[in-house]
């Protein structure tokens, strides 16, 4: 089945998922950015593992060349890559993304050792295997692997890759199972790879292992630090701390062992972990990890917007645990976050034409961050194609007992429920639009329930079936709708969507005062290049503050603005003064944009939270 | 002459030093932490310099034991100590410390190679030396070493050190000295050395190495990045970048080679870099380097409170550059920044029992943070120590035309001026009061002028001679008082020294609608050990708020407090909420302490910019 995570037979799943091939997209949102994920990114990205060495070094393993290329986590952002291009195919087929797939899949298998360990950096030094798992991301490579191979598995119905990974992980098994040599990885992300591995092949060996890495962190076999979130053990912890990809990866590897074995205690975990994160250090973009010193979580309400580093990664990994902590419990709060981030924090790391990335995602800028086209440390160029391809995989889920609507987005599906297929037509303008329409084409009429989404930031909506009013939705929930559902049963979900000034807790300290803009699930900012003549960190609105959404079909590959009547302040240049010098407020129509879409054009200041005036 | 930057024969000069044994403190301020320096914190950084086997070092070298305990600029914290000690035993003899300044002078001369180097960690290794000029802080250790050196010579009329420090610089000067090998050090400090050490031997080579070592930085040789301020020419330098610490030691040196030169273009770039840092990048407290990463100076106004770096170090560095700029051009606006920078973010370094040290000082803060005893990079207790025991040399300056009075402290001074000595008997309880008076004492009658620094936080003042009022003061200016001096001349100056509620440049995104406390030179913070039952981070003030200036002399050894009819803020605990969300506010009496005192007693929340509400 071609899945992104397949709980279909995880026994505490409450959700399941739909296949990524039963959904067409068929918005302006988001299946422009399929396209450009097919068309650009995907290629562009290949060509950057093979301008930098990476997949070469896969094939200087096979013919024994010693000169092998490494900057950390090389190998990982080759599977990455893999693992992007399977599930868009598994949608869209592309003959030119399927045979570069098959070239690099053909790389890696041939790098594969006798017996099973493959790392490049490492082909032709067995004495240095294993040696310091808190740098050397060979585990962290090897999960990779996994999700590539079950990724390529499921999408192509091809084994080899999967073959390989099965050694791979059989040799980690043998040296880090139970019983064996004591290790955790120092960046956590096999623990999530072994059950999708467990998923595929139901070997359970895959599950103990998982677990295993998970509960040895905290006893120091890694150093201790904080930073890998080895200070304590994983059961013990209730503040989001550490590294934040890694913190997150290792909290989706928990929720998925979760999902397979109904481990409450560490279900409970990841409800305090997830408090931590959601409720007191997350960015209104969804962006997670504040500091740039170790990437990690800063403290409570620690939450700088001008120096966030709110890395692409993190944000991406926001979403993939949320989806699993989705798929765990159908509690709508994980959907929340997982639509926030993609929607902001995760789809600002990628530019309009899929060709530049952000590592790093500012929420004020003097026009000095702008997207590379490569990294370095290229995780995240590769890690947000792969998200994308993921898409089609979260708007539907079902249950046993109904249909779910996750995410809103024009479309048509076949989903597979129960023994029948039910046809879903789907029309809406989301997220600039809050009017949702469906048109439900089952095999045969049969009773179940569609869950529509709720989304927390919408204070008031409407649900109708065959224009019969049926109830209002409460936000943060899924309304139930229970019928028997025939050829043609229509369903009308109206979600007011007005603009929103939000504001943050006073103990985020530097936002005190300040204001942002947010409409549905987009978070707007203010970027120089729209509004000419003035400096947008002078920009300041007050609560009555006149707000126009537009949708633009020509700017920024389509987005709806908003235009504001709002003011601009005017003062003396000091760096300190007294509070009683004036700043003087002069009227000024200004122009924000969705956060994800800035810096696509002139480099310039930009700006989410502006100054709070009050009339 | 005991003096800490001898100018007494710089010919571009504008103020001379008055010699340390020239001044006797006799203030309730001050005082007490001079014999706090001498009796905790000298012999308790000894302590530490023992128990860490940095004096060692030296003795095993002497004795030929290999083994050499390393942290980086390990022998220049031992330097560091022999300077401050030096310093402080010119002005209030001890013979305790001189005791161990004996010993620690005698392990250091015992250490020096035959060829002149003295570096313990490559004191057994000729191959590894001058290899690694960016890291391996040799110059710098050397730097510290000279100033070590001229300081304990200055001050005890012993040569041994000296002999030493010249044998050392010499060695350097042959290496690197003009036409010989380039290179430039990674940690700037030897710069500055290297002229007082001219100043004390008249030997030009120490001026043109100074001068090489600021103009060969810029072409890449320790690699070109920006931390190390090697990215562009010296003189080419139009913004204040890169490592706080080196960067205002390296202005140190330049404004000392200026001082000896009268290189004009040298000093426009020392101009140009000063306004960037007090105009745009230092903290209310003269606190500067915002990063943690790199410890470096921000881009303008980026200037977080809770995640301020600010290492102690670097207000220091900002007190001994401004002092030389002081020098160079009897400008107050330097006085003003040292002022600042010595009352707040320097001695915020040092606890009140001389004890305990900061390196990073956060203007806001959970109670997380703590001085320590030492640290492993302990740059910053010895550099603590070192500037308090400059501290007597701040007070006065000489001219050709006259005596300036830069920083008021109730005090005796015999000042050495002209053909005679002029007494001068000063009583004030500054920094807590703005009432100066002085009498004056020339041994004969004689027209010279004296300065009185009217403080730029000053808005009005006035000046009384003899009781008769001879003007008003205007802010950051000398007010030229001439006269024909003669025993029991008085005079009076009266400066206003209201609380001052004081806001941020609206670039300073973090600072919006934030206001600090500040009364003369001193900046407030909240803490919550005086504020019970409330948090600190609530707490809101607008502009009317009433403020009560009053000495406690029993809390923490005697301050004046700010008692505050402020408010406290009420709110629901929501991360993003709607900007109509209420907020209530809540009268509630507050009091401030100085912000150079918190964390002197039970660990809580603290901040510096409060909440500004509008009523």
């Amino acid at each position: 089945m071609k899945v992104v995570i397949d709980t279909s037979r995880s026994p505490y799943a409450k959700l399941y998922p739909v296949p990524l091939d039963a959904i067409k997209i068929e918005d302006d949102f988001w299946k422009p950015k399929l396209q450009v994920l097919r068309k650009n990114a995907i290629p562009f990205v290949y060509e950057q593992l093979e301008r930098t060495g990476r997949i070469e070094n896969f094939r200087r393993v096979a013919r024994g060349d010693y000169n092998i290329e490494w900057r950390i986590a090389d190998d990982s952002d080759v599977y990455k890559w893999v693992e992007a291009a399977s599930y868009a195919l598994a949608y869209s087929y592309d003959e030119k993304i399927d045979e570069l797939l098959k070239g690099v899949v053909e790389a890696i298998n041939g790098a594969q050792d006798e017996d099973g360990y493959l790392f490049t950096l490492y082909a032709f030094d067995r004495s240095k295997r294993w040696k310091n798992l808190r740098d050397m991301h060979e585990l962290y490579c090897a999960g990779h692997l996994m999700h590539a191979a079950v990724a390529y598995y499921r999408s192509t119905g091809r084994r080899s890759l999967l073959d390989t990974a099965i050694r791979f992980a059989d040799h980690i098994v043998n040296r880090f199972g139970p019983g064996r040599e004591e290790g955790v990885p120092g960046h956590p992300e096999i623990e999530m790879a072994f059950v999708e591995l467990y998923r595929v092949t139901r070997d359970k060996k895959y599950l103990e292992i998982s677990k295993a890495f998970i509960d040895k962190r905290g006893k120091g076999l890694i150093g201790g630090s904080m930073t890998y979130i080895d200070h304590k053990p994983f059961r013990e912890l209730d503040e989001i701390v550490g590294h934040a990809v890694r913190s997150l990866y290792l909290n989706g590897g928990a929720t998925d062992l979760y999902l397979e074995t109904g481990d409450r205690e560490l279900f409970e975990v990841l409800e305090r972990l997830w408090k931590s994160m959601a409720w007191r250090k997350m960015y209104i973009t969804g962006g997670v990890g504040s500091r740039y010193v170790g990437e990690t979580f800063g403290d409570d309400y620690e939450l700088p917007d001008r120096r966030a580093y709110a890395e692409t990664c993190a944000a991406i990994a926001n979403v993939m645990w949320n989806w699993r902590m989705l798929y765990a419990t159908g509690d709508p709060k994980y959907m929340d976050v997982a639509e926030l981030a993609l929607h902001n924090g995760a789809l600002s790391g990628i530019s309009l034409d899929g060709r530049e990335y952000f590592y790093v995602n500012p929420l004020a800028d003097r026009g000095k961050t702008r997207r590379k086209p490569w990294y370095e440390c290229a995780c995240c160029p590769t890690n947000i194609i792969r998200l994308l391809s993921y898409l089609p995989g979260l708007l539907y889920a079902i249950s046993d007992d109904g249909i779910w609507v996750n995410l809103y987005v024009q479309s048509a599906a076949r989903i597979p429920f129960r023994d029948q297929t039910v046809e879903i037509r789907e029309y809406t303008r989301y997220p600039w639009d809050g009017l949702v329409e469906f048109e439900v084409y089952p095999e045969k009429e049969e009773n179940f329930v569609i869950y529509l989404r709720i989304p927390g930031w919408c204070k008031s909506s409407r649900v109708y079936l065959d224009d019969k009013q049926v109830g209002n939705g409460t936000p943060s929930t899924y309304f139930k709708l229970e019928s028997r559902w025939c050829k043609g049963s229509r369903i009308r979900l109206e979600m007011e969507m007005p603009v929103e000034l939000v504001k943050a807790h006073p103990h985020v300290l530097c936002l005190w005062e300040r204001v942002a803009l947010r409409r549905g699930p987009i978070v707007y900012c203010f970027e120089a290049v729209d509004n000419p003549g003035i400096d947008v960190w002078d920009i300041a609105l007050h609560g009555k503050t006149s707000v126009r959404a537009i949708y633009d079909p020509n700017l920024l590959g389509g987005v709806t603005v908003l235009e504001v009547d709002g003011y601009i302040i005017e003062y003396e240049d000091n760096l300190y003064t007294s509070i009683e010098e004036e700043i003087k407020v002069k009227p000024r129509k200004l122009k924000a944009i969705p956060y994800y879409a800035w810096s696509n054009r002139n480099p310039g200041p930009m700006i989410v939270w502006v100054k709070h005036i009050k009339q």
